[in-house]
């Protein structure tokens, strides 16, 4: 029987490695806190100068929960990726915690426009979000 | 210029149409808010009646904040999963939010093990969690 004690240990990964494996773009999800609980969202982003940019929708729930930390209290959120083949169980991923910021000055927002963030789903997503990583971690599972 | 506006609008899913979207099982992402802010960790699931099976370490985060929730307030977690293309950018992604608590009863244990929620990572990972679903919304990107 396997109770859950099989199967390689990952390997953790330095924050550079994690940075690295991340830099393409792609998917992300994003969660971060609410009133009533944890939210997880899928986006479409890149990176920028060290930092994860993606583009929301103004109103929408990480909209709404930035707007709970105008009082100098950072909005934290954590921001996954993976690559995991389920099929050869092999795979990484990488866990960016940090703080999320709207773009709001012009140059900024002209450097994230020019990297082309280009939201996963349609409609109104004019709302750039920065995220300033605060600690990096990553796991990596290879079989022998 | 592509300021945001671009692309299909999301198609909301129904609740049934989504528990039969991620049936399968496979790899999802598991989001809940710890002292220090939100995590997110890709975990190995199944579905099974109803809920969200999956196997996680005792002593991790999640193990770590399942004991915060002792004094009878329910311990709250997004469970996310998508099946994005990001070739052709069509896809969905549902969202499970609920109570996450350990199975420790001994049938639900021994259905859970029946059906087999395999963890990505090796090592110690007993654990095993179930998420009662109380919301569950999901969309979808058709391309016309």
């Amino acid at each position: 029987m396997d109770d859950g004690g099989g199967g390689p240990v990952p390997e953790e990964l330095g924050a550079e490695e994690c940075m690295t494996l991340i830099s393409p773009g792609g998917v992300g999800r994003v969660g971060f806190c609410t009133a009533t609980g944890p939210l997880v969202l899928p986006v479409n982003y890149t990176t920028h100068e060290g930092g994860v940019l993606f583009r929301t929708a103004f109103g929408g729930p990480m909209d709404e929960q930035l707007d709970t930390g105008v009082r100098g209290v950072e909005f934290k959120v954590a921001f996954e990726v993976d690559r995991i083949d389920t099929t050869t169980r092999e795979g990484w991923s990488v866990l960016v915690q940090g703080a999320a910021h709207r773009i709001a000055a012009e140059d900024e927002l002209t450097a994230a426009k020019a990297v082309a963030v280009e939201p996963w789903a349609g409609g109104e997503r004019r709302l750039y979000i920065r995220i300033s990583p605060v600690q990096i971690t990553g796991r990596r599972i290879r079989h022998p």
